[in-house]
């Protein structure tokens, strides 16, 4: 027994050391490994499948608002990514560059994509000729660099896997609503399919992507109280169709450049799940992304029928549409369970011989725990139902704790005390002006993480300088 | 008319120029375009469709043998690449290599991986270490680099798209029959979905992968008689292992090296599947891998009721599970007709004001030209009845030409007239020996193709050197 418990004794409890716990889950939960290029990570099966699990979710729902995928090339050359001012400035210190193929020098030197805007402008510029070839709503699923000092698996690694939306369109209103629409899209996926619940709104000019004439962003609450960034849409208004000359014959036979956007949703949000869904005893997923929903564990599985009757219910089960394994491994149950339940898999079922000889199972919830006895029959109708409550109930519990880590500061007192003592999300008015933005910072060790869609005026001045203040922002410290 | 022609005139033939006549295809059914990155090619919508039905026809059948699939960096530093001797040899003239990151040069330059042996050899290394662990079956979805010299879209560029599948296991057998399983996956996925009849076979090791120690592929035949190596799959026996020092301890307790394969398939067969069933209107697409099976063209389309019963149609097709779409521009029929032969749309279902007077529809197979009518109520079950029939007789009608187009000599003379007049495969016999391979390189610019598996004595002595052969090879120009 002592052994067996090594595999949850072995985590350090979130309450004691928030970054350690979250490294400790991600490697026993076998989600990442360590390899031997520096700031990049090996992505293992059960990390793996979670990705495309949200794969196949977003791009459906991409799909369904018209999207059609592509694929551009990962190198960018130099002169390419000069072209828009702000774009190269941002990005040019951190990419990655190639300098020879094969055995020659290049002649100019290109870099590793950090995100392919340029190369979208540069393809569009070719292909975009007439209003009829308008809009183009391009998505690519890549993965790309950006060399980051400090690296932590999923939230910040030097090579990451995203999917990029890159749009053209007619005007500046397609644009517009293009960018909200998939803004849109995030949100809605990530609380209905990862039960993350989150705040819309939109980047300050500080926060904004280079290039961009607006960034929206959704933001969510993680376990500890930190901010994560989990998803941007940005309008580009026609500042890149300029500098890259996508111009189009409109209806009127007059030239227009393009209105463009893109956006954006990456392997971060792995991070996400864990850090808000995850506990003491590992990671804890939602049922609409787990890739395996149910474990069938028997007990005494050596005595006549058990694992019969086991693998008729995994069967079972199985053939109603839901992602089920069985663990008949020769470990012994309470080492199952702990595996099960480190692994994040939401449901597991527990089925001994007095349980057959009674004709039920027990279900157990990762999430709470909370034990269900089930007649065979029942238990693939049971199963269901505790899966749909698990997903609402997980959803429930974030916003619940989201919102009772979110304070209201009037005063640069209330906004110290909180940012100090907190963890959260502060509500407080802001002016508008830089020069506030990078003071709050500098004081309270805060970033603006969006001005919200849904407005409240919270008080009428400015909780930095005090002069007059409408706009509401959500400040915290972010990942 | 006249400009309504343009569209299918401007294809070269390809009894004139076969390799214009294939960038013609590519660049007119919108496959592909070029880009400011030399050498690299952006896949555009119609072509990357096919691309994601590969992917999801190829890794449905690899996770029904257990295959996993995980996600590994894309740079390899160079002391790892140059572990293994031979394999390092094979690929570091066509690496490009990353030597700065950010602003600061790199301690240690790093290459954009040409195939991710050397990193899955030292993930392996540090996640291996029981019989327990073992096998491991990983597969990834991902982009390689290797530059070439001279490209061509699909068929040979400096980034293509891949799955790289890297295996691990316990002993010499097990790794056996994982590359032929492979081989064989790869090969029913050839003929039963794309409808390209393959020869399977083992490369002379003048032809192997570079570090393995057996190379296993499937050779296609092209229309123009030249050969596609169409996917590969290699044993690498233990020679890996020992370079990275991958060690399991078994059930008897002592340590042993494992044993792995790997395997790979490529966009390049998109290019396979244009040069085999395309034709002088453009693309012809095997309804299994079609992104658009059926194209519904109104005729008349302005007359009352046209364009309702035509969606009516659409939407029936589309409910039955079918990809349907319909032409509704303001194109011509003749127009539409040559745009849907030009992107190889496999039916189009023309319905006009007289047709629906008559409750019929009119299906024009593309790869035919055939026209059946149906009654409206029989449609969907006649169309489906058509792709069926379609595909298996684009398989039959590959496997005649390549079969028609495959020559048996068994004397230089004939070997060189071959190989001088009638382009196609050569079955010839080989005595083994590598100076002899060379010399018909040399002399008749052909290659060894592959040893297949399923032999003929066709004589009794080397076609090159006269001395007693017992292996029989095919023989071909290669793309």
């Amino acid at each position: 027994m002592a052994n067996e418990k090594k595999l949850v004794e072995s985590i350090t409890s979130m309450e004691e050391d928030f970054a350690q716990w979250y490294t400790d889950v991600v490697k026993k939960a076998e989600l990442t490994d360590y390899t031997s290029v520096k700031g990049c990570m090996v992505i293992k099966p059960a990390g793996y499948a979670i990705w495309e699990n949200i794969q196949h979710e977003l791009d459906r729902r991409f799909k369904e608002t018209g999207v059609q995928n592509v694929y551009l090339p990962m190198f960018i050359p130099e002169s390419l990514l000069q072209k828009e001012k702000d774009h190269v400035e941002g990005f040019a210190p951190e990419v990655a560059w190639v300098t020879h193929g094969g055995l020659e020098p290049l002649q100019e030197r290109m870099c590793v994509r950090p995100t392919s805007e340029t190369l979208f402008c540069d393809f569009y510029a070719n292909d975009i000729h007439s209003y009829r070839d308008l809009p183009k709503v391009y998505n690519q699923w890549c993965s790309v660099v950006r060399w980051e000092k400090t690296t932590r698996p999923f939230l910040r690694s030097r090579e990451f896997l995203w999917q990029e939306g890159h749009t053209a369109h007619a005007t500046a209103e397609d644009a517009e609503a293009r960018t909200v629409q998939m803004l849109n899209v995030y949100a809605d996926f990530c609380e209905e399919v990862l039960a993350i619940p989150v705040i819309k709104g939109r980047k300050t000019d500080k926060e904004k992507f280079a290039g961009a004439e607006a960034t929206y962003t959704i933001e969510s609450l993680m376990h500890d109280g930190k901010a994560l960034q989990s998803g941007t849409s940005h309008n580009f208004g026609d500042g890149f169709a300029k500098a890259f000359n996508i111009q189009f014959t409109d209806k009127d036979n007059t030239l227009k450049y393009v209105h463009q956007t893109s956006w954006g949703m990456t392997t971060r949000m792995i991070g996400a799940i864990i850090m808000v869904h995850g506990d003491n005893n590992g990671l804890v997923l939602p049922p609409r992304i787990a890739p395996v929903q149910v474990m069938v564990v028997p007990i005494q599985q050596k005595k006549e029928g058990v694992l019969e009757k086991a693998s008729q219910v995994w069967e079972t089960l199985a053939a109603s549409g839901l992602r089920v394994r069985m663990d008949d491994s020769d470990k012994s149950p309470g080492w199952k369970f702990s595996e099960q339940e480190m692994r994040g898999i939401p449901v597991r079922i527990e089925l001994g011989p007095k349980d057959i000889e009674a004709g039920q199972a027990v279900i157990v919830r990762r999430d709470t725990r909370e034990k269900t006895v089930a007649a065979l029959e029942e238990l693939t109708e049971k199963v269901k139902e505790i899966l749909e409550t698990m997903q609402a109930d997980m959803l429930e519990k974030a916003r619940k704790h989201r919102d009772s880590h979110t304070y209201t500061a009037v005063t640069k007192e209330e906004f110290k005390d909180i940012a100090d003592n907190k963890p959260g999300f502060i509500k407080a008015m802001w002016c508008g002006s830089q020069e506030c933005e990078d003071a709050i910072k500098e004081e309270y060790g805060v970033t603006s993480r969006c001005i919200p869609f849904h407005q409240e005026q919270i008080s009428d001045t400015c909780i930095c300088c005090g002069k007059p203040a409408s706009k509401m922002v959500y400040w915290g410290k972010a990942y």
